[in-house]
């Protein structure tokens, strides 16, 4: 087969997002078994780690081992019996994921509904909540698909006064944006390591209220999904350390020094560089005369940026052009924004004035040869 | 949280293995998009080495993104239905691990049980398959929980002529020893990354036959896991490119990379040397007085061999020992093994003349400290 030569790309994607070279050099650190006690230091520092980027005191916090999907899955497999009322806020494709999850682990499902790039009001979230009366709610903090963000506390505030558990998608807002767990009423979220936490994908990073660990303990069904069953990875994590599976070493080096860069750094700080250069990233898109597709500024996602594809530009081919000459890659938009928008991801190393620069010289002269093709059409 | 220091073991236990450099060094190339052509590139490599050392033409062929456990998820959740007959041959601790795992999915689970490292011979995988009548059956190529292998034929010949699909867990097996999935006819067999393939943890690898292809394909009730719903990951995986997750990059460049150094070796050349170098640690083992705990030496697993604790030996201070003082890591037995036999894995960049000097050094005074503490009780 040869070497392996990947070409270098600059990610300005939703997802994998760049990586610093100490969290590639982690990866290559040597190998040890899943019950060695520098394991154990391992994964309670990444515990550590993510209770202050998910701003929570959970002691139910830590990381499952496959990719986001696996986190969305482990909320939905562990709390969801056959008949449960689930009631998913959608607005967007991981919404809908999360419905059809739900819909396949047997809850009585109900969705509430809105377009692609708006979020859910309180009043909107209350009158929903007080007409469908669910047992569990989920949403989706960061919307991928769409750039939007959703306050939490408009979703968990009606939610709690009806009695009801919350699941939140953090998979783009943990590590970039504040989500603010316990102050945002959430009970179950989960994320994943290759956007905001600028390390590879692999991990799910997981917390569990009290109220809703106490759910957990109290369920009699046993979780259909024995690989996600989060009773016995307690066990395996916990004092009791009992075998379960054989975590991915190498992908929890990973994520345990892409956290440590992070409390390096300052959460806050972080969380500020992003929105500073969201905030420039915006004007510079707006003074070329583009316009982002979530038009309240408040609730747009910071590291996550959809543009709107200006009439008249085949959004493939820029993205083409993109790549193949300034090697960036970029997301396109799908579903009902399939063509009409893109997603641009600026996190990490590359949320910085350079990266900026970078990001928007190749972008004008890509949207140009693009503009330009159209012209001649 | 400072850097990170992992410290440097010899690992002679059931997996994580030693690794070699190339498949570190790999692992920290650079990040490319879950979509990017080279990914595809990549994972095609992947699809064809695994192939061979499944030893197989199937064209479902493919990593799943999760942990060994992750594969056996898979194997049960896209061929169980609720009621679907399975039948269990268990004499281990993995097969309990498919049994459980069946049952939460709803199956009419049957079990055929015998001592543990012991394997079913035809006659009496026959006389199961007939009484019991399964549409799907299930077994432990490779039980680590033991030491035994299982041949495949003794349990698929009896199988397909009462037209039950058979699972094969091949953990261990996989790319150490001969599993032959064609020739076997095994009709999906997972396996795992730590063990005979020297990768880090974190994808299974899985292959699925022509026949059990197509009763996927027929099935009508959706997987309850949609993470693991194989006809998802063949639209993502096949030419359709539909994504379904991120893919875990840096884990199948280091899959890639072990895969291309057992082809450099020769796949047939790597089975004899693990089965030379098994042959080896037998005689010695047997030179000190001590035991195998499989009896028959057609019947033990080449890679992972399980040795009996000499009478009146604390098992656990010997592997302290070896860790304290010679940074050896190897398994302890459990379940109705715990405390009778050391599991000491020789596998890939191990399983060499100086890799068996190595740990036998070691193990000798290992177990004479032991031995000594032992006789001043």
């Amino acid at each position: 087969m040869g070497s392996l030569h990947p070409p270098r790309r600059f990610l300005f994607g939703p997802g994998p997002t760049q990586i610093e070279p100490r969290v590639y050099e982690a990866m290559s650190k040597p190998m040890v078994g899943y019950l060695d006690p520098f394991f154990f230091q391992v994964n309670e520092e990444v515990r550590t780690g993510l209770q202050q980027v998910f701003g929570t005191k959970n002691d139910l916090t830590l990381a499952i081992s496959g990719t986001g999907s696996a986190g969305m899955e482990a909320a939905v497999s562990n709390f969801v019996d056959p008949g449960t009322k689930l009631l998913v806020f959608s607005a967007g494709y991981f919404a809908e994921r999360i419905a059809e999850m739900g819909r396949r682990h047997g809850a009585n499902l109900v969705r509430a509904e809105k377009p692609w790039g708006e979020v859910f009001t309180e009043a909107e979230a209350r009158e929903a909540i007080e007409r469908e009366k669910p047992q569990l709610v989920a949403f989706v903090h960061a919307e991928t698909s769409t750039g939007a963000l959703q306050p939490p506390r408009w979703i968990t505030k009606p939610a709690h006064e009806a009695g009801a558990l919350v699941i939140a998608d953090c998979v783009t807002s943990l590590g970039a944006t504040p989500i603010r767990v316990d102050e945002s009423g959430i009970d179950m979220a989960f994320s994943c390591t290759q956007k905001g936490l600028s390390c590879p994908p692999g991990l799910a990073p997981f917390t569990v209220s009290p109220r809703a660990e106490e759910r957990l303990r109290a369920r009699k069904m046993a979780n259909p999904v024995w690989y996600l069953d989060l009773k016995l990875l307690m066990e395996y994590y916990g004092s009791m350390r009992r075998y379960h599976h054989t975590a991915p070493v190498s992908n929890f080096y990973a994520l345990r020094e892409g956290l440590a860069a992070i409390l390096e750094e300052g959460v806050e700080q972080r969380f500020d560089r992003h929105a500073r250069m969201h905030r420039d990233f915006v004007r510079r898109i707006e003074a070329m005369g583009l316009k982002m597709h979530v038009t309240d500024p408040a609730l747009r996602l910071p590291n996550l940026n959809t543009v709107r594809v200006p009439e008249g530009v085949d959004d493939q081919q820029v993205r083409r052009t993109l790549m193949a000459e300034h090697d960036i890659e970029i997301g396109a938009g799908f579903g009902p924004l399939a063509g009409k928008i893109f997603r641009i991801g600026v996190m990490g190393p590359l949320a910085t004035p350079q990266g900026l620069d970078l990001f928007f010289g190749a972008f004008e002269r890509s949207l140009a040869v693009a503009g330009a093709s159209a012209a001649r059409m």
